[in-house]
């Protein structure tokens, strides 16, 4: 993703499936964000350790990480869901998009969508949804430029 | 839901998992909706008993009907999605919910929506999720009026 002189290969962007050692990475990148600093606590991983384990057991649940150059650069859950509707259509849901602070801008993000759809349509999805904070408006504009239509609004319920 | 005299009890409602036998009435109503009528195809049920076997074979989906007296009357789809964010939340998310023409204006929506609730908390979920087409605002008032908040934008892509 960094620009290389002509002569240097541009370094090479790797999506791959998260494992348990890239728990504390995600967390970290997870929590480096204006909301997810108050709904995070990376200072006690059992809680994402747990839950690692719940994601990994799940075949429909794919949680990856973007590596450049070895250092893990970005995050995002993808889960495919069967479904009736629109004709039996299997869905993908994108959760948990994070870019590392310091590739920020680099256009990684752009780079992770485009390889979470990508990999939606291997899944056999013909849908892929996503919500996005109503406050991240630089976000909406983002997937709005990479084809999504923030067509639906997104209602969410805490259960404490 | 009816409402009977003091004397003749209320028609029982029960929500159960839904079987392969339950699919036409499912995909009659989800296909009985402004959206859902260009949107599905009740003539050709192979699609859906295809999707409705990678559903029942699936731990995390829950598509259920709502029974009055031995008549279909709604439906949902809950899934529950393990994730590492929010300290290690399982959400559950609902989709095609839909109530039968006969049966609208009962309070029946409440009652699916409210068994959706407390089922996404018998399974472990700590966040309820779903999204609304931005046209339908009837719904984006009853869901409010059940504690949801309309905190995100819905984004939805179509891999066609």
């Amino acid at each position: 993703m960094t620009t290389g002189s002509a002569d240097t290969p541009p370094d090479e962007l790797t999506v791959r499936r998260a494992t348990g050692d890239d728990v504390p990475d995600i967390v970290a990148m997870l929590a480096d964000d204006p909301l997810g600093a108050a709904r995070e606590n990376p200072a006690d991983l059992g809680p994402y350790r747990a839950a690692f384990a719940r994601i990994d057991e799940d075949p429909n649940q794919h949680l990856v990480v973007a590596a450049l150059d070895g250092k893990t650069v970005g995050t995002l859950h993808l889960t495919v869901i069967p479904g009736l509707s629109r004709r039996g259509a299997t869905r993908a849901l994108i959760e948990a998009v994070r870019v590392h602070g310091d590739a920020r801008g680099s256009g990684l993000g752009t780079r992770l969508i485009e390889w979470a759809v990508a990999e939606a349509r291997r899944l056999g999805c013909v849908l892929v949804q996503l919500t996005s904070d109503a406050t991240r408006i630089d976000a909406h504009r983002f997937y709005e430029r990479l084809g999504f239509e923030a067509s639906h609004l997104g209602f969410k319920m805490q259960l404490d």
